[in-house]
């Protein structure tokens, strides 16, 4: 039998629990895949008297995480999250000695990705991260390994389970985004401090990490345009749905004239095409791998199972000898990508909240006239003489920019009350 | 720099000449991914002479493919096809032979796959088959290095592109099954010969493949029911739809109560459930993974570019130097699955074709109740007195068995003019 893989986990909360469950319980289903015994030799949390659903009191046990280093484990697994602090210097020191790192934390991957994967590279060691995107969805897998034959020219997604649970219960219950926030931080769905997940923090984090896996590309936030759901409301969802859309955020990343275009933002996805359906909790990614077509993942994108699972997949490919480099080519090969996106040229769906007096709408359609921007349909629904109604359009296609020159102009008259909504139509 | 992969291609019909051309026009790339390069040393197919998109002429040819294993090829790529003869006889040789295989044939597979994969092992070289399940998806890898932590559950999948295609055109259309049968076989998306195709005998290959790989189940055919789509009439397919529902030929594979069920069948999939949605020659796969839960991977199940790209995967992999046992687990430790599957317990769809005389109804009503089947709701649309008119049930949820006892009796009435068909409903 061939020598134990040994492992130690930094951080217990939901996914390090989850880990070493499984790798206590399922051993002997896992040796028999990786050819050798997986064993869990140490581990780190903060409070070591915390209850906690496995049993870990054999295990050596660190209160500083950095000791784990001193150990004798092969792997070190990092849950402890956050783009600095301990996450960063455990990953960076566990590299200098030759450890293999699994880490979930797409946060440090997202600022810190090509200097760890260079480290990585140099010592000969793994640095592995499926469960830093989409959760269970073995997408990094997937692009590292699987869809290289034809290149990728394009990755979309729904990355964040949070936003997509709140997305979908404003559908649901036509309540606004506060009030579903609310239940979902009640539901322990969303953090008390949501803002990473709903203003789209998370999604660019997962984005980048995709992004360098599918083009190459140095992962970098600074060349993302990023945008939240928190400006979404109960109307937009509702008009959405009488055009045959659905609203989602997404990540998405593509190739267009050799620069990477990378956003996060709301989009209005056509009902009956497979991220429409993407419901609650659930991560989706369609991938256009070249020739080879679109490629389509959904699953679970958090929670303890689908997260320690993609850990766990990570640690047996270790076991087994299987990683090369961490993002599927040579570090110093990343190239970087600091251009913000290029304007988008599609249609738009449009959202104006404005006093109901006559000339308003004649005021709207002559400033997007004057950007060139042409309505292909509009609702005005319910009257409100004097108080406030919405306005809705989907223009024909046109360019980004024009729509946003002609919203700055309209958003200007003392007729529209609220900052114009915009959101790009995606044709697939 | 490493030194090069060497790779002979038997058999250049469409995937062996993509293989081919993706290995001759991108070698750059994929020796980033593989840090050494990819080399094509040797190919072999039956007429040399044969105009083919990609430029072979460098290329040392032989005419017969086992004269490739007597060549300094590390890898041979066996694109024949066929579940005996050349297909069999060079994988055998060739393993014994210390070469890497990669194939495609997945009928190769379901009759010799643990023969093949033992012989691997033995022989500490990989048997790599990515492309022989579904096409592009790299479902072959989820299963055998991701999906692993919780097990899997079940697995159902749309893995033939001929079937799905003419059961998308039929409901595009109308049309009847030969007719839209007829008219793949002229765009060449169906065999002059379909019977494995349509039959579901294609799709029993792949799902053995796919059974071993998710429950360790020696791959064998013997223990399957398998029925394929010729039965289909235009009237099913509407009434389906009718009933919120779409029909699909899935191979299914689950566990239950130690043993694995496995059944090629047409099924009724809800509409709005992603493999409702899966059209034309797109494949699907659906993998309950235990705690971490079901997975949905979608893509192109055939073609040049997705299957090339499948085999290109697969050969980066062996360059990596990744690769252990075939099915993910010794092959020593696939257990026998003999035993058929066991009765299912859904609801049904059942269609008479009967004489429009009075009383027919009441006698097929009275079969059913003998047996216990209860009726949800039925529909009976048009007259045609003393003609033929189709009554169509959705049972409610009822042992399998007890239905067909109560077809059988129902097909013996002379009042019931051709057997009736019967569809389970996929309740998710």
């Amino acid at each position: 039998m061939s020598k134990a893989l040994r492992i130690a986990v930094a951080g217990l909360g939901t996914v390090g629990g989850g880990v070493a469950s499984v790798l206590l319980t399922r051993g002997k289903e896992l040796e028999q895949r990786a050819g050798r015994p997986l064993e869990l030799v140490g581990v780190s949390a903060r409070d070591k008297s915390k209850k906690r659903a496995v049993n870990i009191s054999s295990i050596a046990w660190q209160a500083d995480a950095t000791a784990l280093i001193q150990s004798d484990a092969d792997v070190i697994v990092e849950l402890i999250g956050g783009e600095e602090g301990t996450a960063y210097d455990l990953v960076k020191s566990a590299l200098r000695a030759k450890k293999h790192v699994v880490t979930a934390n797409k946060a440090l991957l997202a600022y810190h990705g090509a200097e760890l994967a260079a480290l990585a590279e140099e010592n000969g060691v793994a640095l592995k991260f499926e469960a830093a995107a989409a959760g269970g969805i073995p997408i990094v897998k997937a692009l590292r390994e699987s869809l290289i034959a034809y290149g990728i020219d394009s990755v979309r997604g729904i990355l964040n389970g949070t936003c997509n649970y709140i997305l979908t219960q404003m559908e649901a219950t036509g309540q606004s985004f506060a009030d579903v926030l609310k239940e979902a931080q009640r539901l322990g769905y969303a953090e008390a401090d949501p803002t990473l997940d709903v203003g789209g923090g998370d999604t660019a984090h997962k984005l980048a990490v995709l992004s360098a896996l599918a083009f190459g590309a140095t992962p970098n936030l600074k060349s993302m345009k990023i945008e939240g759901i928190q400006h979404i409301t109960p109307d937009d969802i509702k008009f959405a749905r009488e055009f045959g859309y659905r609203i989602k955020l997404l990540g998405l990343a593509r190739l267009r004239n050799g620069h990477i275009d990378q956003r996060v933002q709301p989009a209005m996805v056509k009902l009956a095409t497979p991220l429409a359906d993407v419901e609650g909790p659930f991560n989706a990614v369609v991938a256009h791998a070249g020739e080879a077509g679109p490629f389509f993942f959904e699953g679970r994108g958090a929670g303890e199972a689908p997260t320690a699972g993609a850990v766990i997949a990570d640690l047996v490919d270790i076991a087994r000898g299987s990683f090369g480099a961490p993002f599927g080519r040579p570090a110093k090969s990343l190239t970087p990508n600091n251009e913000p996106p290029g304007p988008r040229s599609c249609a738009f769906y449009l959202r104006f909240e404005v006093l109901d007096v006559p000339g308003v709408l004649a005021e709207i359609a002559r400033r997007l006239a004057e950007s060139e921007v042409s309505i292909e349909s509009m609702i005005q629904r319910g009257r409100a003489h004097g108080g406030q109604v919405a306005i809705v359009m989907i223009t024909h296609e046109c360019v980004e920019t024009a729509v946003e020159k002609a919203l700055k102009a309209i958003a200007a008259s003392d007729k529209v009350l609220a900052k114009p909504c915009m959101i790009p139509m995606e044709s697939r």
